[in-house]
């Protein structure tokens, strides 16, 4: 099955050189791969080697772009043309299967709710992130999906029941998670604990075919990976994932002070030199291939801002993937399953 | 100045036994303390040694107590003669200055909202939580406080400009920080971030006299000590805090894991000893003397769960010098002023 991947070749830190180097990469190792890079045209070639083959790439320029430092809602108002919105568009007009952009992560979340159908029944769009995860609690691949982290603020019962199934099916078609647990993020373990919408979310959850909900986690359960998909609101799931980053980089930042501050914890770091290297690759970003925005009848994946190339590759082979598995028609059918089952429940919540 | 402490003898996984020992530091250490112990007399007493000056320890007999697996609402309801319950109507009732307990903190919360007064103008509590943060992006006191972390789950801006108040004061008061730092923990740093009640938190908090307000924080910041006090609500707090607790047991975890493979990570961690021992003094809970539940006309202290003997000591010393610098009439005196200027505003948040 051959799959076409619109990709943004002006967002991130790093682009379009690390973009261009990505594709390559990504072509290199999937034949079936087709992809249409959508930037600069001048500033792609240049990143381009002269002896290529063109066959499965083709480049769409605009000299129009949305920067990490821009409004989303101003830039994309003010920048029709830009790379972001062209790749969203080429998407929806079935001209590509998916979009990946590193990019903005407002703008990414805005332009796929600009230019992309919402799948019939879904109120909301989710984007879901990856993050690290103990294995000595509970065996598991080593990493969770946490969602929405950031594209509904507030959510009612319902959309965090779709957002459950997106989730799930993300989880096992995507990331090869068999039969994943699927958690609501809660203040307390107990059914009753979190205020009407969490309340009335657990009982639709529990009654849920084709989710295997294991209850309420509480934060502390976050990183020890009792669940592989977690549920909660975009505001809790943003602060959540931030600070985890924020963890780390204090830690890392602390390593570092450390090294310098004496002699015998430099011999001490470096006899854990291969511990710490080992750890790195687990919370390394660039090996989970992003984050993907779920609801739509396409899909679409916010790689890092920080991608570099092997990021930007492994973003490109997941949004193959989940194309290969229909991803978002697995979704779409789940959803209306359970939509049509509580149809007279929903009336009210 | 004198003051009595009401202290929950039966309440936390150690007690009686080491409320009873960091009791008796507390009475050691100050002079002008007194202590009311409520709880099982017997219980009590067999930590008491035989020659003990009871001048300034007085002891209220109970046998009725909540322990930490009881559900708050219903083991209140059906033990009102609880050592905590006790304890917080002597407080109300004037017979102790404030109330310690390491109890359930779901019951202490509910007790003090049943027994005690809310300062007028006041419509919710909050429970406030200190965390250790990293000392190396801006000069602190290696800790910060964040409130609310459960006591209040949804707030409107009104309650969480009190709550900021509360903090500020306390921050200043009794633990010591010149002018804190306080700030709206939110999806982003613009003031149009996180949906309307935090825009509308953000406008009073600008506005409002006598709090250092340096604007929004992601959750990325918490861990770098940009703030001195973090603005949230029940929830989110909540959520945040407990997941700092669960990282840093995966931490530790992970260093008993690491000790345990190989040789040379087992050298490397004990050249590294010293260090992860500073490290474990500067987040040690005990350190920090509990958190306080602010809003009530007077104080209570929820002392960790876990707490030992010093931790019991230093909440009573935290009570103590609550009272001493009067800090509930503070925060009472700062929101009226502050209600009474926004009086029209408040009619519509």
């Amino acid at each position: 099955m051959s799959v076409k991947i619109a990709v943004d070749a002006m967002g991130g830190d790093h682009a379009p050189k690390e973009i261009v180097a990505g594709v390559l990469i990504a072509l290199d190792n999937h034949q079936e791969l087709n992809i249409i890079l959508v930037g600069n045209e001048n500033k792609i070639e240049e990143f381009l080697p002269g002896k290529i083959d063109r066959s499965r790439l083709e480049i769409i320029h605009t000299d129009q772009m949305v920067t990490m430092d821009d409004s989303p809602k101003q830039a994309l108002a003010a920048k029709p043309q830009a790379s972001l919105l062209i790749a969203a568009r080429l998407v929806n007009d079935g001209l590509a299967n998916a979009l990946v952009s590193a990019g903005n992560t407002g703008a990414v979340i805005l332009s796929a709710a600009q230019s992309l159908s919402i799948i019939p029944g879904i109120e909301r769009s989710a984007m879901a992130s990856i993050y690290p995860v103990a294995k000595f609690y509970r065996e598991s691949k080593g990493f969770a999906l946490m969602l929405d982290v950031g594209a509904t603020i507030k959510c009612t019962p319902k959309q965090l029941v779709h957002f459950a199934f997106m989730g799930s099916y993300y989880a096992r078609q995507v990331l090869d998670i068999a039969d994943p647990h699927v958690a609501l993020l809660n203040i307390g373990e107990e059914e009753t604990k979190g205020g009407e919408t969490l309340t009335k979310t657990y009982k639709y959850l529990k009654a849920a075919e084709g989710i295997n909900f294991i209850g309420n986690i509480e934060g502390k359960d976050i990183p020890k990976g009792y669940a592989d998909v977690v549920i909660t609101e975009g505001f809790v799931g943003n602060v959540v994932l931030k600070m985890l980053e924020g963890v780390s980089e204090v830690i890392k930042d602390m390593g570092v002070y450390a090294f310098k501050k004496k002699w015998s914890w430099k011999i001490g770091l470096a006899l854990l030199r291969t511990g710490v290297q080992k750890l790195k690759e687990k919370t390394d970003y660039s090996e989970y291939g992003g984050a993907p925005v779920l609801g739509f009848e396409k899909l679409v994946i916010k790689a890092h801002g920080r991608s570099n190339a092997k990021a930007i590759s492994n973003a490109i082979r997941i949004a193959e993937l989940s194309v290969k598995n229909n991803i978002c028609k697995l979704i779409a059918e789940s959803i209306d399953d359970f939509n049509n089952k509580h149809r007279i429940d929903f009336i009210e919540i």
